[in-house]
């Protein structure tokens, strides 16, 4: 997996946004909620801000029959109003639309030869192709092994790109089947597996702000930190998506991805270089060093909860919800303890919680330092001085928040908490799907995740999710109340250790 | 100078500011400016904010012949006109006056043994007094042997204090003898020698900042801080004290005291008490431990200046100024470059600046860290990264200011600085002067300098105030536009070390 990567640095003039080359983007799976409300939309911003490259064009496929007139205007419904006229005419030139069999090879062969081709010849693409799964999850095997038998393999000619959204498999097995059925067709260098929690602001800024600053790199270890508490928490429910989310639950839907990327950038070794392989072995790295959960003993590292009607009863409990099961045992909060068996990180817990209809919707890392080691004020200021943190905030309000101690104004001895604070707030200028695609174009991977990334967290969490699934009955302290801090177990997970979560 | 002092701990409850025992407060120099614009009216913004004690009186005590009613209408000028009726009236009563001889000491004598004690009857102050020197500094040592000598010794009741200004002395000896002077008459315990610096929040803050956080100090030393810029820098002139400063220069009015004194609070080791003989113990070790200035090649360490008429002839030149010399020598800026041969600063240089006339007013201390080691962006980025600056704001605007390197938004590789920042802005609630005056009938020395301090300093600077003062002739380098960032000279000191001074 060490390659050595020279061509993968970006111009040193990269400072600003770099248009990238013209390209054709083909998805999958166009007619759905995806493609319309997530991804056409963030082309559309790239198109208002002329962050488009010069020659470009989308082309949808799905199964639904509609040509590309009916196809424009099901996206018209997504696309603010201010683009009317002579706008929308340019917007909407750059999009067309074919129905697909999937299970036909050769309606995927036609659409290679026959619609791409004019398309690329009008865009001068230059035979680019990202190729975007918006289908299904269930579909993505079939779809990518209808591109490998369509025509000339994918993987031999490198201008050919593939995206793929989460989930990525469901346990174990079926993402390394998945990945064997991608790298037969495709090369790991053409692979985009996106993690749209990497294409945040905060979540990339980990990297620099660790690395470019000679301050916190020092201090970011064992001997001065005493924990880490890496926190997604959601007000939302599970929305329309019952189907998927009864089959995923939390720690599928949102461990094996998001929460274990937030760990291994926080957790990581220094990179030599910043590029895209060397973070992602940093970063593997980091993942192996994941001490294996012990199943024997699994509730002194687990902690799954389930959303229960709100006290007030004004929201409804998980179970509840159209589409779920009335037994459902899908957990919907955890709450993890990870150890890191490496130098650095040696008796440092990481506690990951993640959780839908929780109190406040926040995602942020917070590095726990270790106490002052001699209390010099303890005489005068009575009581423990509250430990440094360092927040790294994800969302929403993305930025950075030194949590300090410093005098209280006019009196003569006493500390009070104060924030050392900086927020981006207005200047984030891209949204995570625009992100994702513009590096896509660009052919930058650092924000992808690499298939040993893929592999590491499900070794990892399949066997926990497997003991969990296996288990007969629900303690009663199993649902928590929507709108709460989450179950009590989980503040207990802490308090066991001497320590408490940070309040949301 | 060891001593054990449990008995200087502020009660475990001392969070809000506590009302100090009654005490009388003797005024010398009462008619002056100094009682009249600052103390007096320091004394009524306690008396307005009801943190004077129960019993409390002030007797001012001066040449000029009149009464205390002439006396109260004389201040009343310089209380805020919300105070009237009741309100002036029981403020004027706390106020009394009488005129004295300092020659003659059957004068003070009577001060003591008939004004007095009807006065402290009255207010219940048990004999707790607060000898205050607010006459000019060359009247000190007259007023101390007259207190010696005019009833007990005052040494012998721990009940008397006695405050002094700054200047404390012109240079080693003349601050050794009145020294001499005062301990003859009073024990250490009961001196308090103002620096109005150390009265101020942040100034106090640097001690909790620094050891009641436990992410600076592992970081505060050679190994990660690559410089320390301590700058006071004023934008007015002399005003009506030409006298004074044609005496003084800048190195006396501002290094031997204040400068000294925030240089000490950054370079000390950890006390192991916040107690003021441990502070101040720790304080003398970092001053011991500053290399002395080679007189040979003082250029080296030492840069002086003069402020000049301003480049728009706006502002006039110091020579210009009514009062002083048109040949004057005098410099109104220095900067100075300072070792500290210790374990914990080896290697590291201190640069100390100080102005007036210059381009803005600011007192801050600023920690400027190392780079980071290694480049991991140097491809990406192009061209250094800034290191990271810890800059505690003295005045204005007092607060915490750290400065690091963040992600660019929108862009993929770029850094930006940013600060995350604290301020106490309106949160400052007790002047220096209501916090000087407080501390002292509170006993509570640490923020007064004993004698050690005030020895060491002058040790340092007398040598390099004579040798500058026994020079012929000034260089032309030696003016600077005043408005401007002082001497080019001063730029040329740190850039020789491949350093820069942050800018005004």
């Amino acid at each position: 997996m060490v390659t050595v990567d020279e061509h993968s640095f970006p111009p040193a003039d990269s400072c600003g946004i770099t248009i990238p080359e013209p390209c054709g983007l083909i998805i999958f799976g166009a007619s759905g909620d995806l493609a319309r409300r997530k991804l056409v939309p963030a082309v559309y911003r790239l198109f208002r801000q002329q962050l488009l490259p010069r020659g470009f064009f989308v082309l949808g496929l799905a199964r639904t029959a509609m040509d590309s007139h009916r196809y424009r205007e099901l996206l018209r419904e997504a696309t603010p109003e201010e683009c009317v006229g002579e706008c929308w005419q340019r917007f909407a030139a750059l999009i067309h639309y074919r129905p697909i069999d999937y299970g036909d090879p050769a309606s995927l062969r036609a659409v290679l030869s026959e619609t791409l081709p004019p398309l690329e010849e009008n865009a001068g693409t230059g035979g680019n192709r990202i190729f975007y799964l918006a289908t299904p999850p269930a579909v993505y095997g079939e779809v990518i092994s209808a591109l490998h038998r369509a025509g000339p393999a994918p993987a031999a000619d490198a201008r050919n790109k593939i995206v793929i959204e989460k989930p990525f498999g469901t346990d174990l097995e079926s993402s390394r089947r998945l990945n064997r059925i991608l790298l037969d067709a495709f090369r790991e260098s053409q692979v985009y597996r996106i993690d749209h929690y990497l294409a945040k602001e905060t979540v990339q800024n980990i990297l620099m702000f660790r690395f470019a600053n000679s301050l916190f790199e020092p201090l970011w270890n064992r001997r001065y930190i005493d924990h880490v508490q890496i926190t997604a928490a959601e007000t939302i429910g599970i929305e329309q998506r019952a189907g998927y989310y009864e089959q995923a639950g939390v720690l599928r839907d949102m461990f094996q991805n998001h929460m274990f990327q937030l760990l291994a950038l926080t957790a990581m070794e220094p990179p030599s270089l910043f590029s895209a392989s060397r973070v992602r072995d940093e970063k593997a790295k980091a993942l192996q060093s994941i001490r294996p959960f012990p199943l024997e003993r699994l509730d002194e590292f687990l902690v799954t909860g389930q959303y229960a009607r709100s006290s007030d009863a004004s929201i409804r409990g998980y179970r509840e919800e159209r589409g779920v099961a009335a037994d459902s045992a899908v957990p919907t909060y955890a709450a993890l303890k990870v150890w890191i068996d490496n130098w650095r990180w040696h008796g440092v817990p990481f506690y990951l919680r993640s959780g839908k209809r929780l109190k406040r919707r926040t995602t942020e890392i917070a590095i726990r330092f270790r106490p002052v080691p001699h209390m010099m004020f303890s005489r005068s200021v009575g009581g423990d001085i509250e430990a440094n943190t360092l927040v790294l905030r994800v969302q929403p309000d993305e930025g950075i928040q030194l949590e300090i101690q410093a005098k209280h104004p006019g009196s003569r001895m006493c500390l009070m908490p104060v924030n050392l604070d900086f927020s981006y707030r207005g200047d984030v200028s891209l949204s995570a799907y625009e992100r994702v695609l513009l590096d896509c174009m660009e052919g930058d991977q650092m924000l992808f995740v690499r298939e040993d990334g893929v592999d590491l967290s499900w070794s990892l969490l399949s066997p926990v999710i497997r003991a969990l699934e296996g288990r007969k009955g629900l303690p009663d302290t199993f649902f928590y109340r929507a709108g709460s801090e989450g179950p009590d177990a989980a503040a207990a997970l802490l308090e066991r250790d001497g320590r408490k979560w940070r309040e949301l």
